[in-house]
């Protein structure tokens, strides 16, 4: 490997730039940074934040060549820019780059960014003409912020790449080769197919356990009772809620209309298990359940574990 | 501590009796028997399942003394009785030691259970005049049986206890003490108040859980591709529905209007979800969420997410 222009882990050939631009340096810019250096990239990396504070901690730790306060600065001959903020700030700096950035952006850059809803911010990039392929790692923690950074976030981890139509294959090539880079694998998806997907797995969650939060400790006579019982269940279904506030407005204010969708289904499963116990409570039903009610209620639960059953295992 | 009769781990001058017999035996009552032997418990623990398997394993490893193929021979000369089936088994095995059982239960016996439900089995208990008092050690795991089982299960968990009125003070001390014995400690607390509580913050989330996997499964067309995107949120939101669903199905049906309840507050609190992501898709909004949209969203999440920050840490 030599010094300027590095192969990816699993880059059959494809290049990265000899130089990187992060705007917005987090947990997922952050570990992108650490798993090429991990990867063995020794080109220039340069990262800028509105705060400043996680670039300067990157370029503490060596990680990054630069931590310039001024967004022009770390464009400076970048052949890829990695927009890694929130849906919003992503949003944001599309426009940046269109105008006021327009200049500071190197002759022949990719623009790629790694935020959790890709219609929106594609479409963005795609009216303002700018050499951009969205990306979404699907990976990430509870934490946030560079200090929580690492490595191998992304190794064996799918990368969701959405290519507007009348993208150049360098640009293509280029995003994809970051995927690898890090470890991840590229799958290429519409921005609607991506959406409707994450809306499931990912965003719908995120609603559910902020949702049972609400409902359960709406109720301020039996929360504290029931809170102080509380115990790995409870946990699990709430550490979702638990994130960064700021991240899932962001996320769910650019994916409002798949995931508006997924929360009605939900709605409707919850209903089928209204049906289930209002059977149970019936009057005319027996005081006791019988072994025909506990069936019921037990090929529903099978049937939802024989679905996860069939997924594959991370 | 001398043989035959122990003190627990906690207990102040409360003493367990010589015989302890359990009525099934998997995860529960295997980990409060490692948990009594672990705190020097040395009297006799004899154990029946309809299988029979688990107490044999128990046996093996001589955490039992007796693994007898009929529940009467279990019960002989047992001071304290542990129903440690599931809801359903409880209920049934009350109504054979009313019945077919009764001449096999000591002279002053106590009879505790540690299922999570208790209304119904607490009222079953009263009606037939059995000397009983009900148990719900707040601790578990995903994982099922005797070989699941671990002496440290119940440490520094709450062990809710529901005495029927007219409840002997022997038989309540005898079941507090089983409980300090495990390391848990012991609340006592109305059926109601109890089964409201659980409501929320376990048979709520396992509702929550399963209806996730069928509101997103259901999209067959989808899924596939959803499914592969799925990350450690998805996991954590689906984890409970893993579970035992023999199990689950005796606490949904002998739960149901507390059940019900939950699950109608949890329905409001999805609406009030879907407010905000109809007002972000009206057709008047701008096709770019603003700082507004996505700070009401914010603010919702820091609600949920306060209120969590407000628990007390496990």
């Amino acid at each position: 490997m030599t010094t300027g222009s590095s192969e990816g882990r699993g880059a059959a050939g494809a290049r990265l730039p000899d130089r990187i631009a992060f705007l917005g340096f987090g947990l997922i810019g952050g570990s992108i940074a650490l798993a090429l250096r991990a990867a063995g990239y020794t080109g220039r990396l340069a990262a800028w934040t509105p705060a400043g504070s996680d670039p300067r901690a990157g370029l503490d730790r060596q990680v990054l060549d630069a931590a310039p306060r001024a967004a022009a600065e770390a464009l400076d001959g970048a052949g890829l820019v990695i927009l890694a903020g929130p849906p919003m700030a992503v949003m944001a700096a599309l426009d940046q780059l269109a105008g006021p950035l327009r200049a500071a952006l190197a002759r022949g850059a990719t623009i790629t960014d790694v935020a959790s809803t890709k219609g929106l911010i594609v479409g963005r990039a795609e009216d303002l003409g700018l050499p951009f392929v969205g990306g979404h790692p699907m990976a990430g923690r509870e934490s946030t912020g560079f200090e929580s950074a690492t490595a191998d976030l992304f190794v064996d981890r799918p990368w969701v790449i959405v290519a507007p139509d009348g993208t150049a294959k360098a640009d293509l090539d280029c995003v994809e080769a970051l995927a690898r880079a890090t470890g991840a694998g590229p799958i290429t998806m519409s921005a609607i197919d991506h959406d409707l997907a994450v809306a499931a797995i990912s965003h719908l969650p995120l609603i559910a356990a902020a949702a049972l939060v609400e409902s359960v400790a709406a109720d301020t006579e039996r929360w504290p009772t029931a809170r102080d019982l509380a115990a790995g269940g409870w946990r699990d279904m709430t550490r979702l809620a638990r994130g960064d506030a700021e991240m899932g407005g962001g996320i769910i204010a650019t994916n409002a209309r798949p995931i508006a969708s997924a929360v009605r289904a939900y709605r409707d499963a919850l209903d089928s298990w209204l049906v289930e116990l209002d059977r149970l409570m019936d009057e005319s039903a027996p005081a006791v359940p019988g072994p025909a009610d506990v069936e019921r209620v037990r090929e529903k639960l099978e049937s939802a574990r024989a679905i996860l059953e069939s997924e594959p295992r991370a």
